[in-house]
C-alpha cells in the first residue's frame, strides 16, 4: 500500500523573529511527504528544476518516500518562496513568490503512483488536483488542501475538486470564506453536504477541529514555549493526518471516528515537531518514539473527568 | 461556604447580526452570578442606580443570589454600555460607555461578603480589586479578571492585584499584551512566578487553555451554529469556573489539577448557554440538567484513543 501526495517541491527564504534561512527545502509536498513517511511509503509527486539538489532529494527521500515522479525539468528552475513572519508569527508577509517549473506543470503520474489506496492533493490549482483524482479511481481515500487564492480565483473548479474527495483539509478562515458562513460548523456543515466525509478545519496555534456529519472532535496545538517557524506546519499536519489514516487502512481498518480523531493527534503531534526548527529540520531527524511519547503528553493535556 | 463577586452591574445596549436589544441587563457580576449560583451561593457587590429595575434586580438574585451588597445609589444611574458586533462576532465595537455610578465606586463589602471563601474580582480598576481582596484575607481560592484598558493605564497596580490572587482568567491576547511575551506558555510562566497558581486563557470561539506550574490543559468551545449575542460569555465561563471550584471547596476537596480541569469544562459548557441567546436569557432558565448533559457531550468530542 502506499500515500500519493501531489503538490509543491520548493525552495523557501524565510525570516521569522527566531532566526532566517536564506534557501531551505520545503514545499506541501516535502513537509507532507516527511510526516506521512512515518506511516506508510509515499509516492512523491511535483516538479522540480535544475538547480534543484542532490542533498535536498536525498532529504525528500527520508524514511524511504518514492521520488520516481519527482519530475526535473531540463533547464527550469525549482518553485521559491520568500516570506516573513510578524512578531507573534501568526502573521506572514509573501515577499516573492517564483513559480519556475510549477508553472505550466501537468502531473504525470507513474503505474505506482497511480496504485495508491490513499491520496493527498496538497495546495495546487483545482483542476490539477481533479485531474490527478480521476487519475485514482480506486483510491479507498483521497484528502484536499487549498488556499484563499483558489477560493477567489477559481472558486467553481476547487468545488469540484473537493466534491470528489473523503476529506477537506482547510484553515478555519478559509472554510468560512469558502461558504460565505461566518459560523464554522455552518460553514463544514455545508461542504459535508457537497460529498466529502470529513472536514477538517486548521487553527494554528488554536489547534484543528474534525467535523463530520455525525460528530465533532477538537484538538489543542500541542503547548510550545519555543516556536521558530511555522513554514509547512499545515502540511505536515496533513501528513500525519493523512498518513495515520493510510497505515490504518493498509492493515484493514475501515475509516471510523476513533480513527479519524487518532489521525488528528498524529498530525497535531507531527506539526508541533515542524515549528519547533526551520523548514524540515526537526521532523527530518524525527522519530517513532518522540512521536508517540508527545502523543501521550497531547492525550493527558485533553482529558478531564467529572465527579457531579 | 458562599462565593464574593465585586463587578459591575449594568443595562447594555448590543447589536449583532442576529437582533438586539435596546437595554438589557448585563454587567460582569450579572453574567458570573448567574452562573456560579447554579454551584454555590453567590454574594454580588456592586453598585445601581434609581433607575434599575425591581424585575433586574430579581433576576440578579436568580438561584438565591445575595443582594444585600448591591448598593442602590440615590439619584445616580446604572452603568450602562453600548457596543455592536461584526458579521463572525470576533470583533466589537464599543459605541457608548457610561461610567453611573460606576464611577467613584467604593466597594463596601458586609460582613456576609467578607466571610465567603471564594471570592471572584470581575475587571474593575485593579486598586479597588486590591482593596477587596485585602477584606477576605482567609477566602480560599480568589480570582480575578481584568482588561487591556488597565494594562495600558495601570499596570503597576494591576501586577500587584494579580500577586495576590490564586487564579488569573485573561484573555490570551491580554496575556500577551501584559508580559509583551508573544508566546502564551511563556506569557503564563512569567505570570505563574508572580504568585498565582492557576492561568486560565480565555480564547473566545477557540475555547480555553489552562496553565499551572505542572501541567498544561486545554478545552474547546463548545461548538454551537447558532450564536446570538457573545456579552457577558467570558464573565459567565468565569462564573462557571469559580463556582465548580468553590463548591468543591465547600466540600471538602482541594484543589487539584482534576478540579481545574473539571471547572474549565463546567465553565466552557456555562459560557456556551450564555452565546444562545441575547445577555442573561438563556442562563436565566437554565437547569442543571442541560448543563450536565452538555458537560457530556464536551467530554465526548474532546476524547480521543490511540492504538499504536
Amino acid at each position: 500500500m502506499s500515500i500519493t501526495v501531489v503538490g509543491s517541491i520548493a525552495y523557501d527564504r524565510v525570516k521569522t523573529p527566531f532566526g532566517e534561512r536564506e534557501r531551505m527545502l520545503g514545499g506541501a509536498a516535502t513537509h507532507f511527504a516527511l510526516a506521512a513517511s512515518f506511516f506508510d511509503q509515499v509516492r512523491a509527486v511535483g516538479p522540480v528544476g535544475e538547480d534543484f539538489g542532490e542533498s535536498e532529494l536525498e532529504v525528500l527521500g527520508t524514511r524511504g518516500t518514492d521520488l520516481a515522479d519527482v519530475e526535473r525539468v531540463a533547464g527550469g528552475k525549482t518553485f521559491f518562496w520568500h516570506g516573513e513572519y510578524g512578531w507573534d508569527l501568526n502573521s506572514r508577509e509573501t515577499l516573492d513568490t517564483q513559480l519556475g517549473v510549477f508553472e505550466g506543470f501537468q502531473p504525470k503520474l507513474s503505474e505506482g503512483s497511480r496504485a495508491s489506496e490513499v491520496l493527498f492533493l496538497a495546495n495546487i490549482q483545482p483542476d490539477l488536483q481533479r485531474e490527478v483524482r480521476a487519475q485514482l479511481p480506486q483510491a479507498k481515500f483521497a484528502a484536499l488542501d487549498s488556499m484563499n487564492l483558489w477560493i477567489e480565483i477559481a472558486r467553481e473548479s476547487l468545488v469540484s475538486a473537493i466534491e470528489s474527495v473523503d476529506c477537506l483539509i482547510l484553515n478555519d478562515a478559509e472554510l468560512r470564506q469558502l461558504t460565505e458562513k461566518p459560523n464554522l460548523i455552518s460553514a463544514a456543515r455545508e461542504i459535508l453536504g457537497w460529498g466529502p466525509r470529513a472536514i477538517v478545519a486548521k487553527q494554528g496555534e488554536y489547534g484543528a477541529a474534525l467535523i463530520t456529519r455525525e460528530s465533532f472532535f477538537a484538538l489543542p496545538a500541542y503547548p510550545l514555549e519555543t516556536v521558530m517557524d511555522p513554514t509547512g506546519a499545515g502540511d505536515t499536519f496533513a501528513g500525519g493526518f493523512v498518513g495515520r489514516i493510510a497505515s490504518a487502512l493498509a492493515e484493514g481498518t475501515s475509516l471510523s471516528e476513533g480513527l479519524l480523531r487518532e489521525a488528528m493527534a498524529y498530525a497535531t503531534v507531527l506539526a508541533s515537531f515542524n515549528v519547533e526548527e526551520f523548514g524540515t529540520e526537526r521532523v527530518e531527524r524525527l522519530t517513532r518514539e518522540e512521536i508517540e511519547a508527545r502523543l501521550g503528553e497531547l492525550r493527558a493535556m485533553t482529558q478531564f473527568a467529572a465527579s457531579a
